[in-house]
């Protein structure tokens, strides 16, 4: 029983250990440094420096590891610390580092697993992770509006590649190739490029193009006004009217009050 | 009697294919097949693939036949089948992929036909078909501000084909192609050029440019913001404000009922 | 007096004539084919065409200017009809129409002027007449933010002209040009090549677009916000506001009768 | 004693010209003034324009001196004046002037500094004042979204850099190039050419820029419609919500009264 205590004990201090803001502070400078690192290594250096970057991710991979198995023996429900969406993040991100930087293939694949982590940092700081999961709840709330945006992209691509195909093999060769371009003409990137192109063997299609941004952007417009409104009928004015509904509860129950008041009243002048 | 009850009883039968979620899957799952279908044709392939395509393109017709005349026999009132906007558009997009593919003119047109089969996703899916019901609703809105758009972009377009039409008849050579060239500038595409072209004939021609750009700016964002308001004043709002106009009701409705309580007291006292 | 009276009969036919919808169909449609005729003439057209236009074109302002004289004989009070803004602009562009369209310099004036016709549907059409109104009454709140953002771009042409005119004598000879290689830069058309072509030379120069890039979309989004917020403030819940308002106002009338009431009551009982 | 007064109605004297209409007037004169010579010196001028332009700045540099001495006197309490972030901007700026525009190195930066004196015309307006004070009140609340979209930069800028910069060291050269690269992206500026060219080598890299445009316009939206809310959540509704909640508090008040009124019946009826 001394035994459990003292790991108790031990495991309390882990706790206390990793919620300091000291602890805290340490692990966001170590990823800022790990980004400066990964930005560092795309600039021409002296082959020293190179050595010195190589070392120091080396050391701030083990680092990582080194916290994420604090983290993982501080938690105290082992199975929620890894079906936290966060954690399990943060678990693969230093995995993916421990793919060592030799020579081989794994090079850039080691490399770009690097640049996720920076991505830590939005796992780290509270504010970062609140704001990813109110943008993550956005998405399906758009969900719809993107299947018909996709809808409206697949049949002008059709349309545009059957058409098209002649004019300019590179913009309208294929179905994905015209969802390209015309992702481009929805971004007005030299629209009007590949229509005064079309134009010469297709006088009309111009209407092809003017219809399809009109209709993107309607539909993006709305999309954009829904999601305001969307939003707004959900947090806006909810704690107010929370308010007002509890206040004209209360005036409702006082009037009971009233009535039964009466009603007494009533009686005790029949008896 | 009991054959045209056993008529009912397959009716209903019919009604209940209809309304399954598997026959909703399998009409689903036809329709992005032939969507595929239609995207795979906009590639190069080997004889035999066109041929496997056409094969199932036409095996796709077939089964959108069956499918509408089934919804149609299964339909209780045969008059309103016909007059939902839905129905009708399907039932015309399933003749259109009748015409023969031959190598006849008419390829191009039954191609075209075949592409918007695409869109009986949105009429068989009913949250893209309220979507779609939603936006149509947006229309009637707009209608003033794009008829005042119209008529900034025709003076414009006049006065462009006016005075510029000498400097290059290809973007100013008659009102038609002013007021495409003028679309351009409103999107921002490569105005500039435009610009730069006209000010050397008439140096003070930027005037024309920031005015144009300026009022169609400043008309679109005005449109956005009163469709912002619109439908918030609609919509948003109108969920609380009824339940709260409800409760004060229910209020008033206790308050009267006081009244009357108080009015009988004093009647009792008086006898 | 019978004269009198029989001018008066003749006034009030006047007054309904004008506000009968024949008349007002009549005019809008004479200032569509005004607006036809106009579009017409940007077009290379056979002699006689021409001819025929500059008819019709001399009958457009005969009728214009009738049906002017008409309106002001029809209005009760002559001053009140030429205070209104929308008769002044009528007024003017008819005057404006009766430039001789001789071989002499007045042609193109005169053209122009003709073009402005077309605004007359915006003066006729009330739903536009509102329409516009209410834009103008938009543009007073956009006013210091409009000077502002007026600083800005003033302020960075006098430094870009100040640093770069070396570089770019056509993008940033002086300070009107560089305002509007500013506004170029705003509506981010080939900015980049604008700021590639000074980093040659001043290689931290992306600090000045990028600086200004933000600024001017940070104001502008903040303008746009603003206007939302306004607006909305303004019109949205008035109407729910007020209507709660009585209610609550009725409630209150209500109990202050009940608690009268009660007062009878105790005065009786007292007796 | 007799001194002091003097010297109170003296400094009286001058804090009623500080505020007097005309006092204002001339300030704001003398800055356009100083602004319009600004602009004058980037245009070509004769010799004798730009000594009396010369002659002009130092005119302006001698007053704004004199104007903010005569300031900082009639201002009551000096600390104050000088913690005041708007006089130690004017303060600045207007020492900044005093350096001599010679033949020397320091002509740029003299000049530079001259330039923003056009901003004294916002410390001394109070309605731009005003707009400043509330546009920066909007910063902090943009400031995690504002790190979130560093982080996407930076994260794509460092991926861009690994695998791109063979191709282009102009464009991805290292991770701060290739993050103004992907800023020149994000405002949709010739985007396509630069993935065209990274296309023939990866060409699957649309991924790269797809993704990266669908996650910077994400959430900038959300960002957008995030301050739109909280703008809108502290003040749109604040005063209307007072007033119905300052009106329901009254009707709960009148029902108290009645009911203590009720007992009071009700205890006389007892009697």
């Amino acid at each position: 029983m001394s035994s459990e205590l003292s790991t108790f004990a031990g495991f309390s201090t882990l706790r206390r250990i990793e919620a300091s803001k000291i602890f805290q502070a340490v692990v966001i400078a170590i990823i800022i440094l790990s980004a400066l690192t990964i930005g560092a290594k795309t600039y021409d250096l002296p082959p020293f420096v190179e050595q010195g970057l190589t070392v120091m991710d080396n050391a701030i991979t083990v680092f990582f590891l080194i916290e994420i198995l604090f983290r993982f023996t501080a938690a105290p429900v082992k199975r929620r610390f890894l079906l936290d969406g966060w954690n399990l993040f943060d678990t693969l991100v230093v995995i993916g580092s421990l793919i060592p930087l030799d020579n081989s293939e794994a090079v850039l694949l080691g490399r770009l697993l690097r640049v996720f982590r920076v991505l830590r940092l939005v796992s780290v700081v509270p504010e970062l992770r609140f704001l990813i999961n109110s943008l993550l709840k956005a998405i399906p709330r758009m969900g719809y509006i993107a299947l018909l945006m996709f809808i409206i992209f697949y049949i002008y691509a059709a349309m545009g590649a059957m058409f098209f195909s002649e004019v300019d093999k590179e913009l309208w060769g294929d179905v994905a190739i015209a969802m390209l371009t015309l992702f481009r003409v929805a971004t007005f990137e030299d629209w009007t490029d590949v229509m005064y192109a079309t134009m010469e063997q297709y006088p009309l299609s111009w209407l092809y193009y003017l219809t399809f941004i009109f209709l993107t952007a309607f539909v993006f417009l709305n999309m954009m006004i829904g999601a305001i409104l969307e939003v707004m009928s959900e947090e806006q004015n909810a704690q107010q009217a929370q308010k007002a509904h509890d206040e004209r509860d209360e005036i409702a129950r006082q009037l009971r009050l009233v009535q039964s008041k009466l009603d007494e009243l009533s009686e005790k002048i029949d008896r």
